[in-house]
């Protein structure tokens, strides 16, 4: 199973590195990567391991930043709820999305109880359709979450129905991989890059799990489409690709490239691969380290 | 490290399983697969694991072939020229070409002295250029190797210059690991397939690390290019499939499809999906199961 919790603390290293202690020298539990953003103020961790030891160093480092960060003195270009502002569980090789959706509950169950934290379930955890969106949850952030709720649509899945007073409240869910995948254009017309990306973005009549925005390379003198694919299994990664392609032609505009920012699940790629030589009869069980790792 | 033996018995079942159990429930081993072909009576086990620990299970495995298997008594479609005809050392993931020969060189070493059995050493371990090729070595078969080894060109590198009575002899050395990717082509002219093959292929002038044949699928009512890529980070997956295309516009011939044949590396396709997205800066650490096996 993968974990990638985000906590609200991004400047001060010592206590980024007391969290991230959580995770380091335990059995069964790898630290993949971990990076901090000084202007989001904001630590992203992606650790994996098998679920039981992964549960328990997930619920420590919880305590952990419960303890050491207070979202009252807290400011950052982000959004955020709380101290642990969001963790997500993402299965990988050999995991189903039931077993995330339980191992988040579990865990949710655990710190709401432990720590005195409010929990809400989201995405494939959540427990009614208006809490699957993180950012609805998150709407009014650590400083209106102390009214908001309150309200009956807004009573926490676990713990008490009042936010923390310096940790806020956390949102805990399962989700799929998500993949940061860019499409870099050969013009430096931001309205193309801005048009084309509402085009192939769910919300817009696009892809169904893509999501996508308009940014402008300034320095490379291009734009850019930028997407989140948020469930490359159903929504592959060379159909984005293609549709941007597709939807360029109609400026006379040449895709000149692309890029995957951060990690990506080796099916996603294998997938293109496959689909680009037209494999027949292909398995993923013929690629070499799949075996392995079996 | 990866190892793909060859043994000299493809009909008795009881004498291949007594092979394989060399490679079962060993620590720091892994048997990835096994398959023996009746027509070949040949065969083929791809086995990884620790250099230390994949050593003594190989040494193991030939020292049981020996005892099992005698060539007087042999025939097959295959050609072959010892009861074990030959063992590839194949690099995977953390080892080197360089972990590979030293491993060949010193599993060549110890079978030749336990077993009194000559060895030849090929491909990357090869101790000079005509000996790098094994169709050479073994040209003449085990029965043309009582004469053969007495020539000075042919002096094994390790054991005795003498044929084993039973046995015959082994070559053993360190090669990268071939991907058996064939080409589907919409015409059933059988002509049309070889004359691509031999236009793409390293002999015929093509590309470096690229074996080639025409075959007739007669069945599907279509034709076939047979490849064998020998070394998949030079020669990539996607150049030999294009340049089939290109070759097969003269004959107005559509590429309708390919297959891999077994295992493949991860890396050959990620290779291929990167050229086809035309990413920007990706590195193979970027794959999430890459970073597991780390």
């Amino acid at each position: 199973m993968e974990c990638v919790p985000n906590f609200s603390e991004g400047r001060d290293m010592a206590k980024i590195e007391k969290i991230v202690e959580s995770f380091r020298a335990k059995p069964d539990v790898k630290l993949l990567d971990y990076s901090n953003d000084e202007d989001h103020n904001r630590l992203v961790v992606t650790v994996v391991g098998e679920p039981e030891a992964l549960k328990k160093s997930i619920i420590e480092a919880i305590g952990c930043a419960v303890q050491l960060i207070d979202l009252n003195k807290h400011a950052g270009q982000h959004p955020r709820m709380g101290a642990v502002d969001v963790v997500p569980f993402i299965p990988i090789k050999g995991c189903t999305m039931e077993d995330a959706v339980a191992l988040s509950k579990e865990v949710a169950r655990e710190v709401s109880f432990r720590y005195n934290l409010p929990v809400f379930l989201y995405e494939k955890s959540a427990s009614a359709p208006h809490r699957e969106n993180l950012a609805a949850i998150r709407k009014g952030e650590f400083e209106g979450m102390a009214e908001k709720i309150k309200q009956p649509e807004w009573k926490p899945d676990f713990g008490p129905v009042e936010r923390h007073a310096t940790a806020g409240a956390v949102a805990i869910g399962a989700r799929m991989p998500l993949v940061a995948y860019n499409v870099n254009l050969g013009t430096n017309k931001l309205d193309i890059a801005i048009d084309i990306a509402k085009k192939i973005r769910f919300i817009g009549g696009g892809l169904r799990y893509c999501k996508a925005m308009g940014v402008d390379l300034r320095e490379r003198g291009i734009v850019q489409v930028s997407i989140n694919m948020t469930d490359y299994t159903h929504t592959a990664l060379y159909r984005a690709f293609e549709l941007v392609r597709v939807e360029a032609r109609r400026y006379g505009v040449p895709v000149i490239g692309s890029e995957i920012i951060g990690l990506v699940p080796m099916e996603a790629l294998i997938d293109t691969a496959s689909y680009y030589l037209g494999l027949e009869n292909f398995s993923i069980d013929q690629v070499l380290e799949s075996r392995i790792m079996e």
